[in-house]
């Protein structure tokens, strides 16, 4: 039936089946072993991917596996990367820990992969340790002031800027190694003890813990920009990568920072960079302190990483549309882990299979089939930046294009709930997640912002990124999470740790399941809705309260100063109040009552206007120095401001070295912003005539 | 009625509406007075344009201007750029004629403006003449190797290279100043004399006209690439344009190029070089002969041209579709001249008008309504460059993206008739041009190549070139042509001269307008049966037989020395494989009888694979040194292969370098096509599933 909306009593259906025990149950069985990408771990999980999608009782329409010959970077098992403390003579003083100190049976598994930074280059190094903070530019510039860095190993915490940041920006110092530890005060309120404080008593990383994390800063596989990595695939040399550290670069646990960075001398750090030991934290002498057993020695850095180009699966999954199969509403989250990856990313394909269990199972039976289509990805290597969903995006670049009405990313469905104080009720109460989240976040909403706002998907933390960034198609990344006013964790402890597992997840971020299940319930009822409903819910009136926001911050942080620099921010004055013109127009048209007696091509006419809004934004030469970044509301931007990114970064550019062609490269920015700006508004139109065009 | 499809008898009344006397007045009209863009000629055709598109009788749903400040070139009208040859002593001993001789009032009109090359700089140069053939880069090789060009003044006749490329190939050899003159034996098989073969006794060029133009070699506003050219927009410094001339360039008549090359002293030219001059062409001493009363003399040129942003208007027309108003079929010609335009391009704009007469009185008196909305574009400022045509499509790229179905070009109308033997029967006799055209032409008739096939469009020769190219929007430029074996003239000899006159088009080109009415019939009717149509008459099959003839050319000429590099064509191979499969699919579902009791959403479906299918070929960063250029298949070609433009371009440029890295570049592009084939393959399918995808 081609005028038929979405059925309530389906969702509430959805809703009762969405099962607990089953997502327990799925993450059980997911998490048996670490399932690093292109590993046989992972080929277990495509597997059950597989074996569940193609299920005849519970599965979909169809289900495939798509191939991709993707770069990637492991440590040696062979030949372990070790970091060292070595005295003049040669003497090893000290050994960092190797692997993580194993408290259940999943730690000591000869799969658990050595902590390692992906991407950093192999080579032997060493030098008077410094400690650098975060290892921002700023950070190596003040440290710079005190200690010559030439010839240096720099110990760096987690935050501030991105992992292979820490080692781009201390190349040029002639600093020649970078460690990277978690500092307990960052994660773990302070706590360091295992012996009562941390994992397996509590969330907390243990003190051996270490961060694995891919050092690069593009996603994608990094030899095959813009195209997809198929076997034949023209590939770049591997040298002409940007973004990877240029020197060696080991993440290590807080237990051996701890050894290292107490024993640094040198003058006091800064109160800023102090952190959570019971020292102060030196710059280094640089190298450690006169009365330190370390005094005089180096720190050694013995890097084995090598690099392969492997085969990586994407696990697909489609159910077809009953009226208009060629739209597509995607779900998709990633398949790999560093280890175990109980949370990530295992809580998101647990409740992913758990979603399509139920959906599936209607399918099958032949009660329900949605009014357009499905399509669900289980994607690769996402660990490593994103590849698997980033050379679907490539591959199908057009198709997804046309087609796609949404994408959802449900990755780590659960980030915590021991210091979780619900302000959202759990389903089952009074009120469903989603209308807790209609009520209180949907902007149009009088109680708009009575709970925090949703954020905007500006960064690449997660496989919306492609789909965003690139194909500029709304997505939406959505997880429970912790009230972060109680605790400094950025995350949660055991991130991408040996310590990501089932154990942890059952005991210490969702005990019983249920936050997973309102995850699934709320993901898997935007799913139905955004796949059954007559006119899309996608509100655009939203849109255009984000832009109009945007520009105020704009106008305050800019316009004074671009004045006497002869740049008018008129036009994007113009092109935002000519798309708020244009979407109260298209919100008419949708708010009609006449709308029910509409022909089938006007309702998707309607849909068409929604679902290539964001398209409207994309500008492929936009961000040239930003790959993969063409959306130019949502692109990254390092400038801080909740403002538009390539305003903002030009500016702060411009600003910062007053030369006349950066100023240039503002105005420039404006002209594209207000191009893009209007010309998605000519979309909300039927003949591209809006206001401002037509002065 | 959704269901409804083109109306045959509605499509007869169109054609028996068609007159060609409305044809002739509105030349009559249009070429009053000579309308260059932006000058007061041109505002008078703009009113005409709005006049007639807003008639309550005859005119549109609405019409309305669209403004854009481009950046234009002129020559000073109180300072004319003169040519002359100048005595060791500075006695002027000759001056080449300032503007084209009178042989009607057209003429002599003061508004004709002087002949120049658009973009030449201003300067003072002179030097001993030579001559450069046609101001090829092997041209000025091997001229370079008998004479010294190192100050010199290069004459060159029009054809083998673009207009600025006979500047820009010349100043790297020291070349000072270029000039440009149409050889009479490649536009006058031979004739030279205006006392009667020439017009005003013929279609043949005068002695003293001269060929304006545009020199530069991108399209669009030079000053705003990819943003349209609004007031405050971002402009880029002028000097850093590209493709323009370095050196002073003018063009001039034959006869004055007559004297000047008949007096060349130094070697003979070789054969290819001669022209229809009755003198040997010599390379130049450099310079003149010692037997000629210029010896010794200098070529000196005076060029005072000066560059402009000034308001260009395009006119638009609308009318709106009663089913898919969201659905575009664009039509559209420039109406910007050089001098009085009557052929170029102002037979098309008359053909247009005639066009919307009919087609706007059917509206206005409720017996019509498109199916889909038509717009019809009158283009400013071609002439320099495009502009106005490619302004549009940055201003409106998102929108036109999403929902064009076609855009039909008719600019030069009626290239010639004199010698035109008609292979196709006009309208009214046996068959329609149109079902000629049908029967002929289309790749699945058997008739096929009975007479000469459609070329592609793979140049930027006029207003299509920012819709095929830019936006991917499926596109035909059509015209009555002469027959070609009769008459070496490589167009209407009177292009871009003053002569181009309605006494010309009238008398020469097509008495009677019988030439017009019939490209008026059949560009109309493609223009009906493309907004009308239930299933969009695109022939997808057309579209796999090209990639394959391109295929099979790329195997002959490339596979074997790839071989060799160890570049393997098999993607590509598999890619048009997946191509001709997922067209037939398609096909299959077009001709099926079933399609008449389909949903309109299906029906829907389908014209959107076609209308969407050239998009799919579209890659932003496919070329980055061709401007405007992303179109895959389409795109511009300078080796001269009826092949896959990007891949024949790289194979010549790595077979000329013998370097690694442009054989890298090969492999680059051999990926960029199959990628591109089979993504446009899986946009004809309903999963994105094609059979080589799943290998
Ligand atoms: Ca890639
Ligand atoms: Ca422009
Ligand atoms: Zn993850
Ligand atoms: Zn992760
Ligand atoms: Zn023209
Ligand atoms: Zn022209």
């Amino acid at each position: 039936d081609v005028a038929k909306d979405v059925d309530e009593s389906l969702i509430e259906k959805f809703m009762s089946e969405v099962d607990n025990i089953q997502i327990q149950e799925n993450l059980r069985s997911l998490t048996k072993v670490p399932h690093m990408a292109t590993t046989a771990g992972d080929e277990e999980t495509v597997q059950i991917m597989l074996k569940r999608w193609q299920d005849p009782e519970t599965g979909l329409d169809k289900a495939w596996r798509e191939e991709y010959w993707v770069y990637l970077s492991f440590p040696d098992k062979n030949n372990p990367n070790t970091v060292t403390v070595v005295s003049p003579t040669n003497t090893v003083l000290h050994t960092i820990r190797e692997k993580e100190k194993p408290y259940t049976p999943d730690q000591s598994d000869p799969e658990v992969v050595q902590p390692y930074a992906a991407y950093s280059p192999a080579g032997h190094v060493k030098g008077k340790l410094v400690y650098a903070n975060q290892g921002k530019p700023s950070d190596y510039s003040e440290l710079n002031k005190t200690v010559d860095l030439r010839g240096t190993i720099a110990i760096t915490k987690y935050g501030g800027a991105g992992r292979s940041a820490k080692a781009i920006n201390a190349a040029p110092y002639g600093v020649v190694g970078v460690l990277v530890y978690t500092d307990p005060l960052d994660m773990n309120d302070g706590l360091m003890s295992d012996a009562n404080e941390t994992y397996p008593h509590s969330w907390y990383m243990p003190p051996s813990g270490v961060e694995r994390g891919s050092y690069n800063i593009d996603f994608g596989d990094l030899l095959t920009p813009h195209l997809a990595a198929k076997e034949e695939t023209y590939r770049i040399n591997a040298t002409d990568i940007t973004g990877i550290p240029p020197i060696p670069t080991q993440p290590i646990g807080f237990e051996d920072a701890y050894r290292l960075i107490c024993e640094l001398g040198g003058e006091p750090a800064p109160d800023a960079w102090q952190g959570g030991f019971n020292c102060t934290y030196n710059f280094g002498g640089p190298g450690f302190k006169p009365t330190s057993s370390f005094t005089n020695s180096d720190v050694k850095l013995d890097i084995y990483n090598y690099e392969e180009v492997k085969p990586s699966s994407n696990v697909m999954g489609f159910i077809r549309g009953s009226v208009e199969p060629d739209r597509y509403v995607i779900y998709g989250n990633h398949r790999d882990s560093w280890v175990h990856g109980a949370i990530d990313p295992s809580s998101g394909t647990s409740v992913m299979l758990e979603i399509t269990r139920v959906l599936g199972k209607m399918v099958k039976q032949g009660t329900w089939r949605p009014r357009r289509s499905i399509i669900f990805g289980s994607w690769g290597a996402e660990e490593f930046g994103l590849i698997g969903s980033a050379e679907y995006t490539e591959q199908y670049f057009a198709a997804l294009s046309e087609r796609s009405v949404a994408y959802i990313n449900v990755d780590i469905a659960v980030f915590g709930k021991k210091l979780h104080t619900a302000p959202v009720k759990a389903p089952g109460h009074e009120k469903s997640v989603y209308d807790n989240w209609l009520q209180y976040t949907n902007k149009t909403s009088p109680t708009h912002g009575l709970i925090p706002r949703m954020g905007y998907l500006t960064g690449a933390g997660s496989d919306y990124a492609p789909f965003s960034h690139y194909l500029g198609i709304t997505s939406m990344d959505m997880s429970y999470t912790y009230d972060k006013t109680k605790t400094n964790a950025r995350i949660y402890p055991a991130y991408h740790t040996a310590y990501d597992t089932f154990d942890y997840a059952s005991k210490y971020i969702d005990p019983g399941f249920v936050g997973h299940q309102a995850v699934a319930r709320t993901a898997g009822n935007v799913l139905i809705r955004l796949a059954d409903s007559l006119i899309l819910p996608l509100n655009c009136a939203d849109y255009a309260e984000s832009l109009e926001e945007y520009l105020s911050t704009a106008l305050n942080l800019y316009e004074q100063k671009l004045k006497t620099m002869n740049i008018s921010m008129e036009p994007l004055k113009h092109a935002v109040t000519s798309f708020r013109a244009a979407v109260s127009n298209l919100e008419k048209v949708i708010q009609s009552p006449d709308l029910a007696n509409e022909t089938p091509l006007k309702v998707r006419w309607i849909n068409d206007q929604l679902m290539l809004l964001d398209r409207a934004f994309l500008d492929p030469l936009a961000f040239p120095d930003k790959y993969g970044f063409r959306h130019v509301i949502w692109a990254s931007s390092s400038a801080g401001k909740q403002t538009f990114p390539g305003l903002a970064d030009a500016y702060a550019n411009a600003e910062s070295s007053g030369q006349a062609s950066d100023w240039d490269k503002v105005h420039y920015h404006l002209s594209v912003l207000s191009q893009a700006i209007l010309g998605a508004a000519s979309t909300l139109t039927d003949d591209m005539q809006t206001q401002t065009w037509r002065k």
